[in-house]
């Protein structure tokens, strides 16, 4: 067995109540063993054990993200990231690096240049191909309305001065009618129809990867709503050992007869991985102005086509959906963001209940890995202030990402208006018994955490603005956040009597910081640094 | 916590070849903590331990049934159960007081009644209205070809007088041609289509009950080759933490494309529950001369019409099933009786390894919980001489059952002749390298392990017979007997590092007998008593 070790010499936020802040804590077999004073800890070790001095750093428990897209951020983490590079010559070099590192067939694959930045024309193919080594190349602006792609890469979709323009979409070309390499809108799809499917073996490589990435933020557990090919991919990294990430891992909407023929039901799994719920899109989003409201959107376009946003199921079916579900004990997991959306699935989880009452009383098995895992809504952005004592009623989750409020300031003022007031309603929630759980919704927003509890706890842009903070009376202190991205996330998946916080008996997955938690302004959270993440009493990663 | 428990004064059948047996062992988390001698285990103790003295007794891991229809087995174990009651007065009251028992509006059903040890014509259906209060009764003769019934039945049924016999089934009568309570052959299909299906809560109680049988004779861990209402319910019965045995749960053949389209992998679970194998059937049985053989099978009738049984699937869709599975990481568990069934399942396996050579590394996980579950042949009957040496080469369990061996020995004699010398060939396996598993295939066979230890190291019936037992150079020392009940059945679900012998760190499942193993003649193995149950260092029952 490996040696117990000690962790002391600074302040440990163990977000267990009954303990507090404590001095030490003490890891064995991959579990707290025990947690509180420097005497009571030192008493309780064997004389062989490893020591780390925290001088003055902090500890936190190990950070969920509560709403990942594991496979889709891991693959986009593999592609070029050419965001706010602001020369021509430097993108070509990042290009190259990454074109070198890839096998002679891959295709070069990125995204967010921004030529306004590089004060020149559109780029052009033949100013690609000098740095791809004969790859394909696709390469979208960061507005994804266009895309730089190579000569391989036109040659691949048979795209020459012979081919029409596509319906809704052009294809750049030079003086002479040849192509040039810019294509704009639908003149991309045939690009991308070459762009092969990555592997299953790419996919469990790319994943590994990624997983190594959140360590370095103190990530040690994530939700995971995607598909059957990332559930496979985990699958196959855990029965190689090399699963690094604690996975709740859920089932796409039209995959639930697969799960009930089988007799599969939430929660199955341990503490590495765990079959979750039953992902159900509700409504569209906010920017799109197809979140379902109760009352149409402010300062929409008189004629816009629909006021009140989209619900993407009929009442009746979504009630059925749900119902059935719950009443093969497969939980669901609810994207609803306008204050609509959110109230039908309450009415609908709460029919199901009705209907359903065995599903009231989740209960923990042996080791608590059985238990019932929670029914939740993921977003939950704007919601009726009746509505909001619900949650905590009927046992859901408010599974919410702090840096979407943020993101969303200017827009949500602009289509929500005074409405805004119960929007993105961290304390409001928690006041009325709802259990926060926190997450990124990567790679839709930034999966780092530390700008999540940033969000959290300022409710200001990065960049410091608003003053004071958008509606301020929902921010939350710097505890409440990690509990939301810590204890949350733990009952959200059934699992808080094995980890969550740093309870003696828990799982001994944490964070070392390199900072004392408590001297850091609010403004700084997002500049957190982690200086060694541990899993299972294991260090996955040192900085 | 729980306190620690000492358990000394008694041989400990360790089954860990670096201990052997041991003097004394402790438990502490459910785990063992030390295993040795008197002293370095009580060295080992904090000073408040609970202390289990022997007392000559013994002890051996807790026992795993590697093959057992969970679900088939509860349900029958629920109903009345008159093999070899030897008078109608005493069949009546046992009939009686399970009704009693019963809800008003249930069936009461039943089985194993001969009426000619009751010196007495057929019994009559009013004579059945006596004794169970108004509820409709079907209880089976014991060769199950003909049912007594009671006119609660009947009328469920609409048989009268004025019914016809069913075609290749008759009704018994009285003088006046009133039904008499008598069902043959098809006349019993009326009334068996009546009874109602067991509720999904009926299902978890009997499987509840069963388990607690089963704890009786020592069994911790279990195999399970059933259909998706046994899993879900099972799932149920965790979920309320009412699981109190682990259990690797088999998928249904036709249930493959569910588990692919969802990305389900063979090994999904923790140590009380995980997802197993893809059963597949690939021939029938000896008794029936179905199963698929090399050479036709001995003393058939000259017209007999499958001299060589019956194989149940075309080779190339078999070949293509096993690949279909393995390719998804689905391991599978083939039952295969005949020596052509074995040849070919071995052959098939052998061909989709190759195909996919990620199958050939099975490796553990962590926690060792996600390892690839290795594939498996059931029965494995009839092995022509040259395919023994296959199943350790290609790592396939042998996973059998040593009461089919003593049961069959008549009929093995007569189909196989010659042949039955590589019948339930154990030594011959084991010394080849092949990992033997050990179950009951209950309710076929009696689920009880020391019956099946007794048949594996007599190869004698229950009466001892034949002298000297049957094809003995087959048979295995107790020990090795054991090892295929407890080591052998870990490693067939992949958890080997966490079960199956009682070393340092292994799960604390474990058996105390009222015997001294050592001490009992093989003879005697069927009636070795079961004092105390141990799972996860907690007593489950104690005689």
């Amino acid at each position: 067995m490996a040696r117990d070790r000690l962790i002391a010499g600074g302040a440990i936020w163990t977000l267990d109540p009954t303990v507090g802040v404590a001095e030490a804590i003490a890891l064995r077999d991959g579990k707290v063993v025990t947690v509180g004073t420097n005497a009571e800890v030192r008493a309780a070790l064997h004389a062989d054990y490893e020591y780390i001095d925290l001088a003055g750093r902090s500890v936190v428990p190990g950070i969920c993200d509560a709403h990942i897209h594991l496979l889709w951020s891991a693959l986009l983490a593999d592609q070029i990231d050419l965001q706010e590079v602001a020369s021509f010559d430097h993108a070509l070099e990042i290009i190259r690096q990454h074109a070198e590192r890839l096998p002679a067939d891959a295709w070069v694959l990125g995204s967010g240049w921004d030529h306004s930045l590089w004060q020149r024309d559109w780029p052009t193919a033949s100013e690609l191909d000098q740095v791809t080594g004969g790859r394909p190349a696709f390469i979208t602006r960061k507005d994804l309305h266009s895309a730089w792609v190579n000569n391989a890469a036109l040659n691949c979709a048979n795209i020459s001065k012979f081919s029409s323009d596509p319906d809704g979409g052009s294809i750049g070309r030079d003086a002479t009618g040849e192509p040039n390499g810019m294509l704009f809108e639908n003149g991309q799809l045939a690009v991308k129809a070459c762009i092969p499917e990555p592997s299953a073996a790419q996919k469990e490589t790319s994943i590994q990867a990624f997983i190594k990435r959140m360590h370095q933020r103190g990530i040690t557990s994530i939700h995971v709503p995607e598909g059957p090919d990332c559930f496979a991919a985990v699958q196959t990294l855990y029965g190689r050992g090399a699963l690094e990430m604690r996975i709740l891992h859920h089932l796409r909407m039209d995959l639930l007869e697969h799960a009930v023929a089988m007799g599969l039901k939430s929660g199955l799994g341990d503490a590495w991985l765990r079959f979750g719920n039953l992902k159900i899109f509700s409504d569209g989003s906010l920017g799109s102005a197809t979140a379902h409201m109760l009352e149409p959107f402010d300062n929409l376009p008189a004629n816009a086509p629909h006021p009140y946003g989209i619900p993407m199921h009929d009442r009746e079916d979504l009630f059925a959906t749900i119902d059935r579900a719950l009443a093969n004990d497969i939980s669901v997991i609810m994207h609803a963001i306008g204050d609509a959306a959110n109230r039908t699935v309450l009415d609908a989880i709460e029919a199901a209940l009705k209907a359903n009452p065995e599903s009231l009383q989740p209960s923990l098995g042996k080791g608590a890995l059985a238990a019932r895992v929670p029914n939740r809504i993921e977003h939950a952005q704007l919601l009726h202030p009746a509505d909001i004592r619900r949650f905590g009623q009927l046992g859901v989750i408010a599974s919410m990402q702090p840096i979407h409020a943020t993101s969303d300031i200017s827009v949500a003022d602009r289509f929500w208006g005074q409405r805004a007031q119960s929007a993105y309603a961290w304390r409001s929630l928690q006041a009325s018994g709802a259990i926060l759980a926190f997450g990124s919704d990567a790679p839709v927003e930034s999966w780092d955490p530390w700008a999540g509890i940033h969000a959290a706890v300022t409710r200001q842009r990065p960049d410091g603005s608003p003053d004071g903070g958008w509606y301020p009376e929902q921010r939350l202190s710097l505890e409440e956040a990690l509990w939301a991205y810590t204890v949350g996330p733990a009952i959200t998946s059934g699992e808080q009597a094995i980890k969550g916080s740093l309870g003696v008996g828990k799982l001994a997955d944490l964070v070392i910081l390199e900072e004392d938690l408590a001297q850091v302004a609010p403004q700084q959270l997002a500049k957190v640094q982690v200086a060694q993440t541990i899993i299972e009493g294991q260090t996955v990663w040192e900085g």
